[in-house]
């Protein structure tokens, strides 16, 4: 079965999404992640989309939810990685991610990670 | 057109490769690595192969190939992410990943970069 692997770079996990995220990928997805988000120490969430032509509003929903049950076991999100066009397409689209933070890329998201717990 | 995304991550770079390595994304992916390497200021490459079930001789080939492209360029490979199965068919088809280091998981694999880096 198609997977999605989760990282553990020392507090932090990361997602790469390179495929599309369909329904039953993306509920794997979302019980792999609270599955290390109880198990591990984490402290915050990196999702990067920079493999992503497309974000449709499924992708988006599968995202907002992911973000909010990482914030009820204590794990800021920050996306990552989204192209110019999609950013383009996410505002014509009227699509807000909600309770998702952005970065440009994976270091700056990680920064900013780093950021949220240390002023927490 | 198809890529495998190619993470920075401090002065390393992380590669999860999720779908099957045909003929034309290994060289894509080479193309995009070589040119990071170029212009970045890198010292390791992480490549997780978590999410691959099968790792033939063609993948085998061009993990190889790209680890001696690193090292040309001054940068270790480790592979990270092997599953069971996979490191028990490599053996029993006799197939050697010359060149390239493993270690369990990206934690792993990056403290052995790391160590390697001090090495130097």
């Amino acid at each position: 079965m198609q997977r999605i692997p989760v990282l553990k770079l020392g507090d932090y996990l990361l997602v790469t999404i390179q495929v599309e995220l369909h329904d039953e990928l993306a509920l794997t997805l979302q019980d792999d992640l609270t599955l290390k988000l109880s198990r591990m120490r984490v402290r915050g969430l990196l999702i990067d989309i920079s493999a992503l032509e497309i974000v449709d509003s499924f992708i988006g929903r599968s995202l907002a939810h992911i973000a909010r049950i990482a914030a009820l076991m204590d794990a800021s999100t920050v996306l990552v990685g989204m192209r110019p066009a999609v950013a383009i397409t996410l505002v014509e689209l009227g699509m807000s991610l909600d309770g998702i933070h952005t970065a440009l890329n994976v270091d700056k998201g990680m920064q900013l990670l780093r950021a949220a717990a240390a002023g927490r």
